[in-house]
Protein backbone atom coordinates (compact mmCIF):
# COMPACT_ATOMS: atom_id res chain seq x y z
CA UNK A 1 0.00 0.00 0.00
CA UNK A 2 1.19 3.49 -0.89
CA UNK A 3 0.69 6.58 1.32
CA UNK A 4 0.54 9.89 -0.06
CA UNK A 5 0.39 13.01 1.67
CA UNK A 6 -1.03 15.56 -0.60
CA UNK A 7 -2.54 19.06 -1.00
CA UNK A 8 -6.10 18.91 -2.79
CA UNK A 9 -9.20 20.99 -3.05
CA UNK A 10 -10.06 19.64 0.52
CA UNK A 11 -6.99 21.00 1.90
CA UNK A 12 -3.69 18.74 3.49
CA UNK A 13 -4.77 15.04 2.98
CA UNK A 14 -3.26 11.24 3.38
CA UNK A 15 -4.69 9.21 0.57
CA UNK A 16 -3.81 5.52 -0.94
CA UNK A 17 -1.91 5.77 -4.30
CA UNK A 18 -4.06 3.12 -6.64
CA UNK A 19 -2.65 3.26 -9.93
CA UNK A 20 -2.87 7.22 -11.40
CA UNK A 21 -5.55 8.14 -8.81
CA UNK A 22 -5.52 8.42 -4.86
CA UNK A 23 -8.16 7.33 -2.43
CA UNK A 24 -8.62 9.90 -0.10
CA UNK A 25 -8.95 8.83 3.39
CA UNK A 26 -10.76 10.67 6.76
CA UNK A 27 -7.44 11.18 9.06
CA UNK A 28 -3.71 9.61 9.07
CA UNK A 29 -2.03 6.06 8.31
CA UNK A 30 -0.89 6.69 11.99
CA UNK A 31 -3.73 6.03 13.73
CA UNK A 32 -7.46 4.19 12.80
CA UNK A 33 -8.86 5.45 9.32
CA UNK A 34 -11.65 5.11 7.21
CA UNK A 35 -11.51 5.87 2.87
CA UNK A 36 -13.87 9.30 2.48
CA UNK A 37 -14.93 7.83 -1.01
CA UNK A 38 -13.64 10.78 -2.69
CA UNK A 39 -10.71 9.99 -4.97
CA UNK A 40 -8.69 12.70 -6.78
CA UNK A 41 -6.24 12.30 -10.09
CA UNK A 42 -2.37 12.10 -9.02
CA UNK A 43 -1.29 14.42 -11.11
CA UNK A 44 -3.85 17.13 -10.29
CA UNK A 45 -2.57 17.39 -6.66
CA UNK A 46 0.49 18.73 -4.61
CA UNK A 47 2.96 15.84 -3.07
CA UNK A 48 3.56 16.49 0.24
CA UNK A 49 6.79 15.88 2.11
CA UNK A 50 4.71 12.70 3.53
CA UNK A 51 4.76 12.98 7.16
CA UNK A 52 6.66 15.90 9.46
CA UNK A 53 8.51 13.61 11.68
CA UNK A 54 8.28 14.16 15.50
CA UNK A 55 11.76 13.44 15.42
CA UNK A 56 13.93 13.07 12.46
CA UNK A 57 16.95 10.54 13.57
CA UNK A 58 19.88 9.58 10.56
CA UNK A 59 22.29 7.00 10.38
CA UNK A 60 25.69 8.02 9.51
CA UNK A 61 28.46 5.76 7.70
CA UNK A 62 26.24 3.08 7.62
CA UNK A 63 27.71 1.41 4.22
CA UNK A 64 31.22 0.00 4.13
CA UNK A 65 32.72 2.09 1.10
CA UNK A 66 30.94 5.47 2.33
CA UNK A 67 31.96 4.74 5.72
CA UNK A 68 35.54 4.77 4.88
CA UNK A 69 35.29 7.59 2.69
CA UNK A 70 33.63 10.07 5.00
CA UNK A 71 34.52 9.06 8.59
CA UNK A 72 38.70 9.91 7.40
CA UNK A 73 36.42 13.43 6.09
CA UNK A 74 35.12 14.57 9.54
CA UNK A 75 37.99 12.88 11.55
CA UNK A 76 35.97 10.15 13.11
CA UNK A 77 36.19 6.38 13.56
CA UNK A 78 34.12 3.71 11.91
CA UNK A 79 31.28 3.02 14.45
CA UNK A 80 31.35 -0.26 15.97
CA UNK A 81 27.83 0.05 17.20
CA UNK A 82 24.57 1.53 15.79
CA UNK A 83 24.73 5.56 16.92
CA UNK A 84 22.06 7.34 15.02
CA UNK A 85 22.62 11.03 14.46
CA UNK A 86 19.53 13.75 13.61
CA UNK A 87 18.48 15.82 10.86
CA UNK A 88 16.48 19.55 11.21
CA UNK A 89 12.60 19.43 9.82
CA UNK A 90 13.82 22.63 8.90
CA UNK A 91 15.46 21.14 5.97
CA UNK A 92 12.82 18.54 4.38
CA UNK A 93 11.13 19.67 0.96
CA UNK A 94 9.14 17.56 -1.28
CA UNK A 95 9.35 15.45 -4.03
CA UNK A 96 9.27 17.82 -7.17
CA UNK A 97 10.53 20.57 -4.45
CA UNK A 98 13.62 22.50 -5.39
CA UNK A 99 17.32 21.70 -4.09
CA UNK A 100 18.55 25.18 -3.43
CA UNK A 101 22.42 25.20 -3.15
CA UNK A 102 23.41 28.40 -0.39
CA UNK A 103 24.94 31.54 -2.17
CA UNK A 104 27.97 30.74 0.67
CA UNK A 105 28.45 27.25 -0.50
CA UNK A 106 30.95 26.05 -2.55
CA UNK A 107 29.58 22.72 -3.84
CA UNK A 108 26.68 20.36 -2.51
CA UNK A 109 26.22 15.90 -3.27
CA UNK A 110 23.65 13.84 -3.07
CA UNK A 111 22.98 10.59 -1.03
CA UNK A 112 20.63 8.48 -1.80
CA UNK A 113 18.82 6.73 1.24
CA UNK A 114 15.86 4.40 2.83
CA UNK A 115 13.73 5.97 4.72
CA UNK A 116 12.21 3.98 7.75
CA UNK A 117 8.68 5.52 8.96
CA UNK A 118 7.61 4.03 12.28
CA UNK A 119 4.33 3.66 12.81
CA UNK A 120 3.84 2.54 16.50
CA UNK A 121 5.39 3.90 19.73
CA UNK A 122 7.66 1.60 20.95
CA UNK A 123 10.49 1.09 23.72
CA UNK A 124 12.84 -2.04 24.77
CA UNK A 125 12.14 -3.58 20.81
CA UNK A 126 13.88 -6.75 20.39
CA UNK A 127 15.80 -6.87 17.01
CA UNK A 128 13.23 -9.85 16.16
CA UNK A 129 10.49 -7.40 16.93
CA UNK A 130 11.90 -4.11 15.45
CA UNK A 131 10.16 -4.43 11.61
CA UNK A 132 6.55 -5.13 13.45
CA UNK A 133 6.41 -1.14 14.85
CA UNK A 134 7.58 -0.15 11.42
CA UNK A 135 4.69 1.81 9.00
CA UNK A 136 6.66 1.79 5.49
CA UNK A 137 9.77 3.10 3.66
CA UNK A 138 10.13 6.09 1.75
CA UNK A 139 13.37 7.93 0.07
CA UNK A 140 15.16 10.44 1.51
CA UNK A 141 18.25 12.55 -0.13
CA UNK A 142 20.60 13.93 2.10
CA UNK A 143 21.95 16.41 0.61
CA UNK A 144 25.46 17.19 2.07
CA UNK A 145 28.16 20.30 1.70
CA UNK A 146 31.35 18.40 2.26
CA UNK A 147 33.53 21.63 3.19
CA UNK A 148 31.44 22.16 5.89
CA UNK A 149 31.04 18.61 6.72
CA UNK A 150 34.77 18.95 7.41
CA UNK A 151 35.38 22.17 8.99
CA UNK A 152 32.32 22.44 11.79
CA UNK A 153 31.54 21.03 15.04
CA UNK A 154 28.72 18.84 13.91
CA UNK A 155 26.55 18.58 10.56
CA UNK A 156 23.69 21.86 11.38
CA UNK A 157 25.08 23.42 7.92
CA UNK A 158 26.81 20.61 6.01
CA UNK A 159 22.97 18.64 6.11
CA UNK A 160 20.65 21.27 7.28
CA UNK A 161 20.30 24.02 5.21
CA UNK A 162 17.13 25.11 3.74
CA UNK A 163 16.23 22.33 1.12
CA UNK A 164 19.00 19.58 1.99
CA UNK A 165 16.19 17.51 3.00
CA UNK A 166 14.16 16.34 0.36
CA UNK A 167 11.68 13.28 1.22
CA UNK A 168 9.34 11.29 -0.64
CA UNK A 169 7.20 10.68 -2.71
CA UNK A 170 5.45 8.75 -0.88
CA UNK A 171 5.42 6.15 1.77
CA UNK A 172 5.24 2.21 0.69
CA UNK A 173 4.23 -0.78 3.18
CA UNK A 174 4.77 -3.31 1.43
CA UNK A 175 8.98 -3.95 0.64
CA UNK A 176 11.30 -6.68 0.38
CA UNK A 177 14.16 -5.66 1.92
CA UNK A 178 16.97 -7.62 0.76
CA UNK A 179 16.06 -7.47 -2.78
CA UNK A 180 15.62 -3.39 -2.39
CA UNK A 181 17.70 -1.62 -4.81
CA UNK A 182 18.92 2.30 -4.89
CA UNK A 183 20.19 3.91 -7.86
CA UNK A 184 20.73 7.59 -8.50
CA UNK A 185 20.65 9.59 -11.79
CA UNK A 186 21.71 12.99 -12.25
CA UNK A 187 19.87 14.89 -15.38
CA UNK A 188 18.91 10.78 -16.38
CA UNK A 189 22.03 9.13 -16.06
CA UNK A 190 22.83 6.48 -13.56
CA UNK A 191 25.65 7.47 -11.48
CA UNK A 192 25.18 5.15 -8.19
CA UNK A 193 23.77 1.66 -7.93
CA UNK A 194 23.77 -0.41 -4.45
CA UNK A 195 22.24 -3.05 -2.78
CA UNK A 196 20.14 -0.96 -0.13
CA UNK A 197 19.98 -3.53 2.82
CA UNK A 198 23.24 -4.33 2.38
CA UNK A 199 24.15 -1.99 5.71
CA UNK A 200 26.61 -2.34 8.22
CA UNK A 201 23.66 -1.81 11.19
CA UNK A 202 20.36 -3.18 10.35
CA UNK A 203 17.30 -1.60 10.46
CA UNK A 204 16.59 -3.80 13.37
CA UNK A 205 19.46 -3.29 15.03
CA UNK A 206 19.49 0.22 15.06
CA UNK A 207 15.52 0.50 16.64
CA UNK A 208 16.65 -2.61 19.11
CA UNK A 209 19.57 -0.01 20.10
CA UNK A 210 17.41 3.94 19.71
CA UNK A 211 14.53 1.89 22.20
CA UNK A 212 17.08 0.92 24.92
CA UNK A 213 16.76 4.25 25.74
CA UNK A 214 14.28 6.43 23.53
CA UNK A 215 10.96 5.75 23.29
CA UNK A 216 10.02 6.12 19.07
CA UNK A 217 6.58 7.25 18.03
CA UNK A 218 4.23 7.11 15.13
CA UNK A 219 5.78 9.57 12.84
CA UNK A 220 9.52 9.76 13.65
CA UNK A 221 11.73 8.73 10.80
CA UNK A 222 15.11 7.10 10.21
CA UNK A 223 17.24 7.98 7.68
CA UNK A 224 19.73 4.50 6.94
CA UNK A 225 22.60 6.14 5.50
CA UNK A 226 24.28 5.73 2.13
CA UNK A 227 27.05 3.64 0.03
CA UNK A 228 29.34 4.72 -1.95
CA UNK A 229 31.23 8.02 -3.41
CA UNK A 230 29.10 11.67 -4.76
CA UNK A 231 29.24 13.90 -7.54
CA UNK A 232 28.68 17.60 -7.05
CA UNK A 233 25.64 19.10 -7.90
CA UNK A 234 25.14 22.14 -10.15
CA UNK A 235 22.40 24.43 -10.78
CA UNK A 236 20.01 23.08 -13.45
CA UNK A 237 20.42 19.62 -12.67
CA UNK A 238 17.80 16.88 -11.70
CA UNK A 239 18.73 14.54 -9.08
CA UNK A 240 16.74 11.57 -9.14
CA UNK A 241 16.24 8.47 -6.14
CA UNK A 242 15.15 5.46 -7.20
CA UNK A 243 14.30 2.68 -4.56
CA UNK A 244 12.63 0.04 -6.86
CA UNK A 245 10.32 -1.19 -5.04
CA UNK A 246 9.32 2.13 -3.53
CA UNK A 247 9.02 4.99 -6.30
CA UNK A 248 11.32 7.49 -7.33
CA UNK A 249 12.28 10.94 -5.51
CA UNK A 250 13.00 13.82 -8.09
CA UNK A 251 14.58 17.16 -7.21
CA UNK A 252 15.79 20.08 -9.47
CA UNK A 253 18.87 21.71 -8.22
CA UNK A 254 19.18 25.62 -8.09
CA UNK A 255 21.40 28.19 -7.25
CA UNK A 256 20.93 31.13 -4.18
CA UNK A 257 20.98 34.29 -5.81
CA UNK A 258 23.74 35.77 -3.48
CA UNK B 1 3.49 38.64 29.61
CA UNK B 2 3.54 35.01 30.38
CA UNK B 3 2.27 32.31 28.02
CA UNK B 4 1.34 29.10 29.49
CA UNK B 5 0.30 26.26 27.43
CA UNK B 6 -1.32 23.45 29.90
CA UNK B 7 -4.41 20.91 29.99
CA UNK B 8 -7.34 21.77 31.07
CA UNK B 9 -11.12 20.89 31.47
CA UNK B 10 -11.27 22.21 27.40
CA UNK B 11 -8.21 20.45 26.57
CA UNK B 12 -4.81 21.45 25.12
CA UNK B 13 -5.09 25.45 25.20
CA UNK B 14 -2.24 28.17 26.01
CA UNK B 15 -3.40 31.08 28.29
CA UNK B 16 -2.36 34.36 29.81
CA UNK B 17 -0.83 33.44 33.59
CA UNK B 18 -2.15 36.47 35.89
CA UNK B 19 -0.94 35.99 39.23
CA UNK B 20 -2.80 32.44 40.11
CA UNK B 21 -5.38 32.47 37.34
CA UNK B 22 -4.66 31.70 33.29
CA UNK B 23 -6.59 33.63 30.82
CA UNK B 24 -7.27 31.15 28.09
CA UNK B 25 -6.76 32.32 24.50
CA UNK B 26 -8.15 30.99 21.07
CA UNK B 27 -5.21 29.69 19.42
CA UNK B 28 -1.87 29.97 19.96
CA UNK B 29 0.76 33.00 21.05
CA UNK B 30 2.26 32.37 17.38
CA UNK B 31 -0.58 33.67 15.68
CA UNK B 32 -3.62 36.04 15.87
CA UNK B 33 -5.50 35.25 18.76
CA UNK B 34 -7.97 36.30 21.69
CA UNK B 35 -8.89 35.83 25.22
CA UNK B 36 -12.16 33.58 25.59
CA UNK B 37 -13.09 34.82 28.26
CA UNK B 38 -12.39 31.99 30.56
CA UNK B 39 -10.11 31.78 33.20
CA UNK B 40 -8.97 29.05 35.03
CA UNK B 41 -6.76 28.23 38.33
CA UNK B 42 -2.96 28.04 37.63
CA UNK B 43 -2.84 25.50 40.34
CA UNK B 44 -5.97 23.62 39.17
CA UNK B 45 -4.42 22.65 35.32
CA UNK B 46 -1.47 20.33 34.16
CA UNK B 47 1.55 22.09 32.65
CA UNK B 48 2.56 21.94 29.56
CA UNK B 49 6.12 21.80 28.01
CA UNK B 50 5.35 25.57 26.48
CA UNK B 51 5.76 24.64 22.68
CA UNK B 52 6.81 21.37 20.36
CA UNK B 53 9.22 22.83 18.16
CA UNK B 54 9.23 22.78 14.99
CA UNK B 55 13.54 22.37 15.12
CA UNK B 56 15.11 22.31 18.57
CA UNK B 57 18.72 23.92 18.37
CA UNK B 58 21.07 23.76 21.22
CA UNK B 59 23.84 25.84 21.26
CA UNK B 60 27.25 23.69 23.09
CA UNK B 61 30.64 25.40 24.74
CA UNK B 62 28.84 28.93 25.03
CA UNK B 63 30.10 30.09 28.51
CA UNK B 64 33.74 30.27 29.17
CA UNK B 65 34.45 27.99 32.25
CA UNK B 66 31.90 25.65 30.84
CA UNK B 67 33.24 25.34 27.12
CA UNK B 68 36.96 24.30 28.31
CA UNK B 69 35.55 22.17 30.38
CA UNK B 70 33.71 20.02 28.09
CA UNK B 71 35.29 20.56 24.82
CA UNK B 72 38.18 18.60 26.33
CA UNK B 73 35.65 15.46 27.23
CA UNK B 74 34.09 15.35 23.97
CA UNK B 75 37.89 16.24 22.02
CA UNK B 76 36.47 19.20 20.18
CA UNK B 77 37.72 22.79 20.27
CA UNK B 78 36.17 25.83 21.50
CA UNK B 79 34.01 27.20 18.94
CA UNK B 80 35.20 30.31 17.04
CA UNK B 81 31.93 31.14 16.26
CA UNK B 82 28.26 30.06 16.37
CA UNK B 83 27.61 26.64 15.96
CA UNK B 84 24.15 25.09 16.79
CA UNK B 85 23.70 21.88 17.50
CA UNK B 86 19.95 20.22 17.34
CA UNK B 87 18.01 18.16 20.58
CA UNK B 88 15.12 15.35 19.95
CA UNK B 89 11.66 16.43 20.78
CA UNK B 90 11.53 12.75 22.05
CA UNK B 91 13.21 14.20 25.42
CA UNK B 92 11.19 16.74 26.07
CA UNK B 93 9.59 17.23 29.62
CA UNK B 94 7.18 19.58 31.46
CA UNK B 95 7.90 21.42 34.09
CA UNK B 96 6.91 18.99 37.47
CA UNK B 97 7.47 16.03 35.39
CA UNK B 98 10.17 13.45 36.11
CA UNK B 99 13.63 13.29 35.02
CA UNK B 100 14.39 9.26 34.48
CA UNK B 101 18.13 8.04 34.97
CA UNK B 102 18.36 5.39 32.57
CA UNK B 103 19.16 1.75 33.65
CA UNK B 104 22.29 1.73 31.62
CA UNK B 105 24.05 4.85 33.07
CA UNK B 106 26.12 5.55 35.30
CA UNK B 107 25.37 9.13 36.14
CA UNK B 108 23.47 12.33 34.77
CA UNK B 109 24.19 16.12 35.32
CA UNK B 110 21.90 18.94 35.03
CA UNK B 111 22.70 22.29 32.89
CA UNK B 112 20.16 24.91 33.37
CA UNK B 113 20.14 26.92 30.45
CA UNK B 114 18.12 30.12 28.59
CA UNK B 115 15.89 29.32 26.05
CA UNK B 116 14.92 30.97 23.74
CA UNK B 117 11.27 31.06 21.64
CA UNK B 118 11.18 31.86 17.65
CA UNK B 119 8.09 34.04 17.15
CA UNK B 120 8.40 34.91 13.29
CA UNK B 121 9.28 32.97 10.80
CA UNK B 122 13.03 34.61 9.11
CA UNK B 123 15.81 33.81 7.16
CA UNK B 124 18.59 36.15 6.61
CA UNK B 125 18.40 38.30 9.84
CA UNK B 126 20.89 41.10 11.00
CA UNK B 127 22.57 41.10 14.16
CA UNK B 128 20.40 44.21 14.99
CA UNK B 129 17.19 42.68 14.20
CA UNK B 130 17.51 39.80 15.51
CA UNK B 131 16.03 39.95 18.85
CA UNK B 132 12.63 41.32 16.91
CA UNK B 133 11.67 37.69 15.63
CA UNK B 134 11.67 36.51 19.35
CA UNK B 135 8.39 35.67 21.11
CA UNK B 136 10.08 34.90 24.39
CA UNK B 137 12.07 32.79 26.71
CA UNK B 138 11.84 29.88 29.02
CA UNK B 139 13.68 27.61 30.96
CA UNK B 140 15.65 24.52 29.74
CA UNK B 141 17.46 21.61 31.61
CA UNK B 142 20.42 19.75 29.16
CA UNK B 143 19.90 16.92 31.67
CA UNK B 144 23.41 14.89 30.45
CA UNK B 145 24.84 11.51 30.74
CA UNK B 146 28.83 12.40 30.79
CA UNK B 147 30.20 9.01 30.09
CA UNK B 148 28.22 8.39 26.68
CA UNK B 149 29.36 12.66 26.18
CA UNK B 150 32.55 10.89 25.84
CA UNK B 151 32.18 7.76 23.96
CA UNK B 152 29.97 8.76 21.77
CA UNK B 153 29.94 9.77 18.06
CA UNK B 154 27.14 12.60 18.55
CA UNK B 155 25.03 13.21 21.85
CA UNK B 156 22.17 10.95 20.91
CA UNK B 157 22.03 8.87 23.94
CA UNK B 158 23.94 11.59 26.21
CA UNK B 159 21.78 14.15 25.67
CA UNK B 160 18.27 12.81 24.48
CA UNK B 161 17.04 9.88 26.18
CA UNK B 162 13.50 10.23 27.27
CA UNK B 163 12.76 12.67 29.59
CA UNK B 164 16.41 14.35 29.50
CA UNK B 165 15.00 17.71 28.38
CA UNK B 166 12.70 19.72 30.58
CA UNK B 167 11.46 22.63 29.40
CA UNK B 168 9.51 25.31 31.31
CA UNK B 169 6.72 26.37 33.09
CA UNK B 170 6.35 29.01 30.29
CA UNK B 171 7.14 31.25 27.78
CA UNK B 172 7.99 35.22 29.54
CA UNK B 173 7.80 37.82 26.51
CA UNK B 174 9.69 40.61 28.57
CA UNK B 175 12.84 39.96 29.80
CA UNK B 176 16.17 42.09 30.32
CA UNK B 177 18.74 39.99 29.20
CA UNK B 178 21.57 42.03 30.51
CA UNK B 179 20.74 41.40 34.19
CA UNK B 180 18.99 37.82 33.85
CA UNK B 181 20.44 35.33 36.65
CA UNK B 182 20.38 31.70 36.21
CA UNK B 183 20.37 29.95 39.78
CA UNK B 184 20.66 25.91 39.53
CA UNK B 185 19.32 24.09 43.01
CA UNK B 186 19.52 20.44 44.30
CA UNK B 187 17.10 19.75 46.94
CA UNK B 188 16.96 23.71 47.59
CA UNK B 189 20.17 23.86 47.76
CA UNK B 190 22.08 25.89 45.66
CA UNK B 191 24.76 24.70 43.57
CA UNK B 192 25.51 26.89 40.69
CA UNK B 193 24.67 30.38 39.59
CA UNK B 194 25.53 32.40 36.87
CA UNK B 195 24.65 35.80 34.39
CA UNK B 196 22.30 34.29 31.65
CA UNK B 197 23.80 36.93 29.37
CA UNK B 198 27.88 36.25 29.46
CA UNK B 199 28.14 34.21 26.53
CA UNK B 200 30.58 33.09 24.09
CA UNK B 201 28.34 34.17 21.46
CA UNK B 202 25.32 36.36 22.02
CA UNK B 203 21.44 34.95 20.92
CA UNK B 204 21.62 37.92 18.27
CA UNK B 205 25.07 36.48 17.16
CA UNK B 206 23.38 32.98 16.91
CA UNK B 207 20.02 34.15 15.09
CA UNK B 208 22.12 35.82 11.98
CA UNK B 209 24.50 33.09 11.83
CA UNK B 210 21.83 30.27 11.53
CA UNK B 211 19.36 32.48 9.10
CA UNK B 212 22.18 32.88 6.85
CA UNK B 213 21.65 28.80 6.01
CA UNK B 214 18.61 27.99 7.42
CA UNK B 215 14.98 29.94 7.97
CA UNK B 216 13.76 29.99 11.69
CA UNK B 217 10.61 29.07 12.40
CA UNK B 218 7.14 30.21 14.98
CA UNK B 219 7.68 28.01 17.63
CA UNK B 220 11.45 27.19 17.17
CA UNK B 221 13.74 26.71 20.18
CA UNK B 222 17.05 27.84 20.48
CA UNK B 223 18.53 26.46 24.20
CA UNK B 224 21.32 29.02 24.83
CA UNK B 225 23.68 26.92 26.40
CA UNK B 226 25.03 26.33 30.38
CA UNK B 227 28.15 27.20 32.59
CA UNK B 228 30.07 25.63 35.28
CA UNK B 229 30.40 22.31 36.59
CA UNK B 230 27.59 20.18 37.18
CA UNK B 231 26.76 17.76 40.13
CA UNK B 232 25.67 14.45 39.67
CA UNK B 233 21.68 14.14 40.48
CA UNK B 234 20.80 10.79 42.16
CA UNK B 235 17.28 8.90 42.48
CA UNK B 236 15.19 11.00 44.99
CA UNK B 237 16.67 14.13 43.99
CA UNK B 238 14.26 17.51 42.96
CA UNK B 239 16.48 19.72 40.94
CA UNK B 240 15.42 23.34 40.23
CA UNK B 241 16.71 26.26 37.34
CA UNK B 242 15.22 29.11 38.05
CA UNK B 243 15.79 32.39 36.04
CA UNK B 244 14.58 35.24 37.68
CA UNK B 245 12.86 37.14 35.77
CA UNK B 246 11.39 33.89 33.94
CA UNK B 247 10.26 31.38 36.50
CA UNK B 248 10.95 28.06 38.11
CA UNK B 249 11.62 25.04 36.31
CA UNK B 250 11.76 22.11 38.77
CA UNK B 251 11.84 18.12 38.34
CA UNK B 252 11.92 15.74 40.58
CA UNK B 253 14.57 12.57 39.96
CA UNK B 254 13.94 8.98 39.43
CA UNK B 255 15.86 5.75 38.33
CA UNK B 256 14.18 2.97 35.54
CA UNK B 257 13.71 0.37 37.43
CA UNK B 258 16.00 -2.23 35.34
Amino acid sequence: MRWLRYHGANGIRYGIVEGETVAEIDTTPFETWQRTGTTVQLDAVKTLVPVIPGTFYAIGLNYAAHATQFAALQGLKIPTRPQPGYRANSALVAHGEDIVIPAASGGIQYEGELVVVIGKTARHVAESDALSIVLGYTIGNDVSERAWQKIDNGLWRAKNCDTFKPMGPWIETDVDLPSLMTRVRINGEQRLEFRTNEMIFSIEQHIAEITKYITLHPGDVIWMGTEGSNADLKAGDVVEIELDQIGTLRNPVLAERP
